[in-house]
């Protein structure tokens, strides 16, 4: 027996959500059901009935797994309220939609904390008040916004999240004179590059660098075991991709043979990539940079000066120091003797979902 | 009355030291005098009689401040115990020799951290020995060590202590294409900076720096007031400075007509300088470098990519990445937007010292 406020129930529900995995087309989102009110005290603690979150793409969403745990252990919730951190969906994708089964249910009272950007999935919560429900929104919204901001980015404009990661000397090299690169980042900082692979859904280089450094491109831990979830690899660029490159072995490979950017994105955006992780390398990069499509730079930075080898990054077109604009700062981490700058190029971006790319 | 056993007064005295500048010709040193053992228990603890430390040049030694401490007190000091960081000098500088004044006011053992290198001013034990005086050496000597770690370096290798400063972009540019620079970092990176500044003997830059930027080069808190301390400010490189340029007026200005790298050290050294910061820019940053006279990197950088521009230093001639040494990181901070790596090139170098450069 446990009670909760309603904004009590809304952080465990976005804690709930957080469990779910990062990667993938759906977004993360967790459901507590709290009994119905007794006190005319809105802010009285509630028991909860209830509670659930979306595992992943094929597993139900969180509204129906708190629904599924109180059907199975015959629990009422009739006149319930649910808390939800996401818009209860209202389209039949591969679970039925959310708002109908809360409103079957018996649920009268439904608290959210951020709408759904997207057009298919939206208008649960005009759906819920069709049939009678109460809705409110935006309890804790910054919080449910935070958990989200990249699969929000991604579907309210239509193409994926894009993350550079640069791994590079402090005068800002990838590779020696000779091409030799590795390793300028050490083992802590490369562990925590896999950790970042495993939350991702694509992890994106150019031909230049399968064709010098013919990675892998899985997810791995320290000592090597491939992760469960391993993003797709995309190789971007017009030369072939030899056929004994390690990155066609294993899992899911594509070959995109262009120098389009916008092509590329809305490739993956058409694959459901909500998030690639752009590796490099300096060709690559540019490219990306040059047409505005990084969210945000992984820089990890190793004490070495190289003092000459293979820029990080080409020519811009910035002649003067106000071309470039300055990325916002999210963190900055020791690993090892190396460090991690985490910055984002721009906030969130508002604007009308692409249908095309929707769950 | 405050009791304290030799190894909680040698942290003392090591707190004490650090109340001391930073910069200057002479070591930080603190001292505790405690009274004479009444326990059989070496450990036991023992009063404080007194206490002192060296506030810079043309002030009492550590020793002699404590002395003159229990002398004004009235204190008598007879088979009292001196704790002391550094071993008492034997020489007459500005001050009288402190292994002379401890052995004359009655102290019968000495406790030391680290045994001074220098050859004018070490024989402090020996001499004391030589009175009756009990001394042991090495007590905490890590901490000793790492206090005075610039100040050793410099008068065991008989060359200042090289803090080579870089502001840079994270794709290591100091400057765009048009030269612009200011500001690539910002306030608190900029105000970080000035702290360091307090710290060093002298401020170095090349030509390049002033006839592009006409720097001041001085030390400032951040509203701009001039700290007490003035670093002299050191201008290389065989152009002339114009007569009108800022680095000129206000504190001490040095110019050395010269590209080679030992001369400039000999010439600092001669001028008493143990600590001097390299601020750039590239061209003298790349010489100092390439010399490997550089022991410590300040690398602030800002979470911007330029993709072409000045290049943070030149080429150093390694061709393939085991060329490049990797430095010591010592930490990473987060200063405002930017962040700030500080690495060191070498260990501590034990060595024949200079007496030229001696205290
Ligand atoms: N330290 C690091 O973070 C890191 C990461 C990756 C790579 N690297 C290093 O980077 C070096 C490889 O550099 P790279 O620049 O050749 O690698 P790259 O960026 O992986 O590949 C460059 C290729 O990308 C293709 N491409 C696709 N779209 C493009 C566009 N819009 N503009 C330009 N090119 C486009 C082109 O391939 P086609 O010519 O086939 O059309 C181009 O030649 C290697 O030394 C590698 O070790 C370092
Ligand atoms: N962001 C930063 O951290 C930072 C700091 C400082 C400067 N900067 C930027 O750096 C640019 C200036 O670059 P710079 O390279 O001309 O500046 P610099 O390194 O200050 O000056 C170069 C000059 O140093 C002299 N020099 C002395 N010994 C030398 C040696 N062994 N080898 C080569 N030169 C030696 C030479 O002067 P002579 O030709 O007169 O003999 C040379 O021309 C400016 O754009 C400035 O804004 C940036």
């Amino acid at each position: 027996m446990e009670y909760l406020t309603l904004d009590a129930a809304m952080l465990r529900a976005l804690e709930l959500a957080a469990r779910g995995p990062a990667y993938g087309p759906n977004p993360q989102v967790g459901c507590v059901i709290l009994a119905p009110a007794t006190s005319p005290d809105p802010t009285a603690p509630r028991l909860i009935l209830a509670q659930g979150w979306h595992r992943g793409a094929g597993t139900p969403h969180a509204e129906a797994d708190a629904l599924a745990y109180a059907a199975t252990a015959g629990i009422d919730v009739t006149g319930a309220t649910a808390v939800v951190t996401l818009e209860p969906c209202n389209h039949t994708g591969r679970t039925g939609p959310c708002a109908r089964a809360l409103a079957d249910g018996g649920v009268t009272d439904v608290v959210v904390s951020v709408s759904d950007p997207t057009a298919i999935a939206g208008g649960g919560a005009d759906y819920l008040r069709s049939r009678g429900v109460s809705v409110t929104s935006g309890l804790r919204q910054d919080r449910g916004e935070a958990l989200l901001r990249v699969w929000l980015t991604a579907v309210r404009r239509g193409t994926p999240y894009v993350t550079l990661k640069t791994a590079t000397t402090l005068d800002g090299y990838v590779a020696a004179v000779d091409g030799s690169s590795r390793w300028i980042t050490g083992a802590p900082a490369r562990e925590h590059a896999h950790t970042v692979r495993r939350r991702v859904d694509a992890i994106m280089v150019g031909t230049g660098t399968v064709l010098t450094d013919d990675p892998t491109l899985t997810a791995r831990d320290a000592s090597g075991e491939p992760h469960a979830h391993q993003p797709l690899r995309v190789v971007v660029g017009r030369r072939a991709v030899p056929p004994g490159a390690k990155v066609r072995s294993g899992a899911e490979y594509l070959h995109l043979r262009t120098h389009d950017v916008a092509e590329v994105l809305s490739e993956l955006a058409a694959r459901d990539i909500r998030h690639v992780l752009l590796e490099g390398g300096p060709g690559l990069a540019t490219a990306f940079l040059a047409a505005h499509a990084v969210d945000e730079v992984h820089a990890y930075l190793a004490p070495m000066i190289l003092g000459e080898g293979r820029r990080v990054v080409g020519s811009l077109g910035a002649t003067t120091l106000s071309d470039a604009p300055r990325l916002d700062t999210v963190s900055v981490e020791r690993l090892g003797d190396d460090m991690l700058l985490v910055a984002r190029t721009r906030p969130v971006t508002a604007g009308t979902p692409d249908p095309s790319v929707l769950t």
